[in-house]
């Protein structure tokens, strides 16, 4: 392991963190919401500790797969310490574990939160909370579309190997140029949501706060009651749409600008993705029917919002669906796991990986049939290579594993299994509300700090794709 | 599909069932029971559609994989079917459907029951339903060892090609043979432990009852507090270390007789089981110690059942583990998805997938740090085949899908989330209790005749791997 390369690459990503704090700072004092020293003391402290980490000169110039995930493991977790500083420094939150639960939970999209009043915190520090969603999305988006396909990591290769059809190398011939145009479309949707929320009337700071969440697939808000508090129906379907344009593969809209229409809307993980975003919110529209006065229009503004928000892992919400009835509730546990699309910024299991897993069990049972016939697995007309296939197998695994083990850890807090296991769900899978205590009125404020730190590390793997985090505990990694 | 062979075999099996209703008629004659007309008119039933469908004479003697699992699993449910009519005919159960998921949850070795009162019910039916448990283990035996390796489907070939080390082959040349020596240890063990009831002066009855749901895993007893009711120290030691005992691979007890002590000592599934059990069983025992007045061993003695009694698949108790603090609830929730050893008469995912699971993702680690390094699998020295690792990548996605699918549809019912989906595992995992109201001293009874039919689905489904019940809903299978 390139020891020194990590530290200096590191420290780069830690100064550009430091200096994307700016921008809540001058929010803050155009604002003279009174937390601009915070934000400016913690600023500092990014500049200084990035720059004293980029000083350390590498020896050798080798960047192997392993030392790209180590500085990508790294750069997450030091960057949402850092990034907690202006909550600790300002006093509104006095722990520093709250402190890193709430901004790994912000770079990572997830939106789980520990405040227990939201509204109580100055709107420079709401602007900072949000942002991270913003960039954290950015950051998604190169890794899985830029930086991990170049370091020619097999199981994390989700644009170029899962998804055979549309490969980034088709898009352009050059890495580079890919995070380029993906920044492009990732900005200018972000762009037509905050014109559109503007158009609803909402303010200026609120419609960039929510962009933030949403874009990001985050969910921080500045409300108690999240997106419920605009009470209309047109930002309840502005973001209900956005929210599922973020969902999809960037890709596509490169394809769409292109005017390549077969690619973009013959995609299969994209029809699968639409199909059951809408499939779920017709049989939660239906179910919540009666909890409307019988209003079939009314249930499905409420179920299609949520659906969109659970599935593309933001978690917003315009309903306590902790209330809804049961069958409603488990559908949403189901969506968390399935998460958005590969190439989006959302995350969970992600819909080309479960697409890959049922057609591979559709191969087993046709195996079973017939033993000694050959068949192979394919995804938009191409053949998927068997590795790919036992990569996302295991990949599953691990998902799950990770799963049962962080509920036994956090089940020693004593909350119900409910609470605990949609709580490890709603982290892994990067969405942040989940059933019970952790439902959308509620927060995470109640575990304890081994709880938190686990459901943080939670958050940091299932946003790196699970084996960049356990990798760093691979001995091997670390040998000479 | 040789539709005549299947029914033609079919038929056997029904007839052998409608014989094996003779054991509780003389049960229910000796001890006048007042069920024996129930048990009579069911079994002359049975025999005659048993008869009736082995008079269809095969066309052809083909017998291809695809035959094999249908008769499997339609025998599975018909003898279901039959073997539940005596509790409808004697009165005390007038649900059919209630009928048919207890029989079910016999024959699979479940547990899992509908009754409310069980010591409502006479002598005759009591020793039935405990019976069914005891013949349904034999089943899986010579499902697991004989049947299905010969039938040569690769998914399920858990003897001979997940466990590497001591293969079925090498135990003897014959596949029949095998079956006999597998029978005669069950048969061995049973007699063990029912000397070792009647010691702790159990009554015969309760001995047999009692040892039939301990040898097939099963878990039905005779009290409203299972094993509780004992209130025996040496009952609970004597069930806990037999259940203990029929939760192991049955070709070690035959290296062990033939005094091949490093094949039956060193392999490799026998060490993770014991050391899973030993580990859970100490972690819990600390855990509860404040429920018994902070004793170790009283805490010990109870923990080791339980984490004996839910690991082995059995589901007896000595304790209301539903009470107990919320790290020992979810450590049992996770013995059960691992289940039992291949090769015993428990269910679960087993402990040798779970190595193969873990050993692989090790591996996707050490590929994603060393990106062209070509690793493989071994297990007890020996190299494990890549479609084995599949097939077990496999298997584990199509049990998890099964368990969120069916939670889906239990959760129409509007049960709490923790009772549906530990209901589920329970089942699929061929348990039989699970938490909240599925609990020890709860039962399946409140559930709607649709989820009845679903868990009674999950049991077949886990009971026969998966695959042989999948299999039956393939258009292709049917198909000439």
């Amino acid at each position: 392991m390139n020891k020194r390369l990590i530290l200096h690459l590191v420290g780069n990503v830690v100064r550009v963190c430091g200096a994307l704090m700016a921008l809540p700072l001058i929010v803050s004092l155009l604002l003279r919401s009174g937390d601009a020293l915070a934000l400016l003391v913690s600023m500092l402290i990014a500049l200084a500790v990035g720059t004293a980490l980029s000083l350390v000169q590498p020896r050798r110039d080798t960047l192997r797969a392993r030392e790209g995930f180590a500085i990508v493991a790294f750069s997450w977790i030091v960057v949402s310490f850092l990034g907690g500083l202006p909550f600790y420094f300002s006093g509104y939150v006095p722990s520093l574990v709250d402190c890193f639960f709430e901004t790994v939970s912000g770079f990572t999209t997830t939106g789980a939160t520990i405040l227990t009043d939201v509204e109580a915190l100055p709107k420079g520090l709401l602007f900072w909370r949000s942002f991270t969603h913003w960039a954290g999305g950015m950051g998604v988006l190169v890794l899985s579309l830029a930086l991990i396909p170049k370091m020619g990591a097999r199981s994390i290769h989700l644009m170029r190997a899962e998804s055979p059809g549309p490969s980034t190398d088709k898009l352009v011939p050059r890495v580079a140029n890919n995070a380029k145009i993906l920044y492009g479309i990732y900005v200018g949707l972000s762009v037509l949501m905050v014109l559109a929320l503007l158009l609803c009337r909402m303010n200026l700071y609120d419609a960039l706060v929510h962009m933030f969440g949403a874009a990001g697939t985050g969910g921080f808000g500045t409300y108690g009651d999240s997106i419920a508090h605009f009470n209309s129906a047109a930002v309840d379907i502005v973001i209900g749409v956005f929210m599922a344009l973020f969902g999809v593969n960037f890709s596509l809209y490169y394809f769409l600008l292109h005017r390549n229409w077969k690619a973009a809307l013959g995609n299969s993980e994209l029809r699968c993705y639409v199909g059951i975003l809408l499939g779920v919110t017709g049989i939660v529209a239906l179910n919540i029917m009666p909890l409307y006065n019988g209003s079939f229009f009314t249930a499905l503004r409420y179920s299609f919002f949520q659906a969109s928000s659970i599935m593309t892992t933001t978690g917003y919400a315009t309903a306590d669906f902790d209330l809804w009835p049961q069958l409603s509730r488990t559908l949403l546990v189901i969506l968390m796991f399935i998460g958005a699309s590969a190439g989006s910024t959302g995350g969970g299991i992600k819909v080309v990986r479960v697409q890959l897993l049922l057609k591979s069990m559709v191969r087993d049972i046709r195996r079973t049939v017939h033993p000694k016939s050959v068949n192979t697995v394919k995804l938009d007309g191409h053949t998927v290579d068997e590795g790919i296939l036992s990569g996302v197998e295991g990949f599953f695994f691990a998902y799950m594993l990770i799963l049962l083990l962080a509920t036994v850890i956090v089940s020693l807090d004593g909350f119900s299994f409910e609470t605990n296991f949609t709580a490890v769900v709603a982290t892994l899978s990067n969405i942040g509300p989940g059933l019970g205590m952790v439902g959308p009125t509620g927060n995470f404020s109640a575990f304890s700090d081994l709880s938190k730190l686990v459901l943080s590390m939670c958050m940091l793997i299932g946003r790196l794709e699970i084996f960049p985090i356990l990798m760093l505990f691979a001995p091997s990694a670390w040998k000479r």
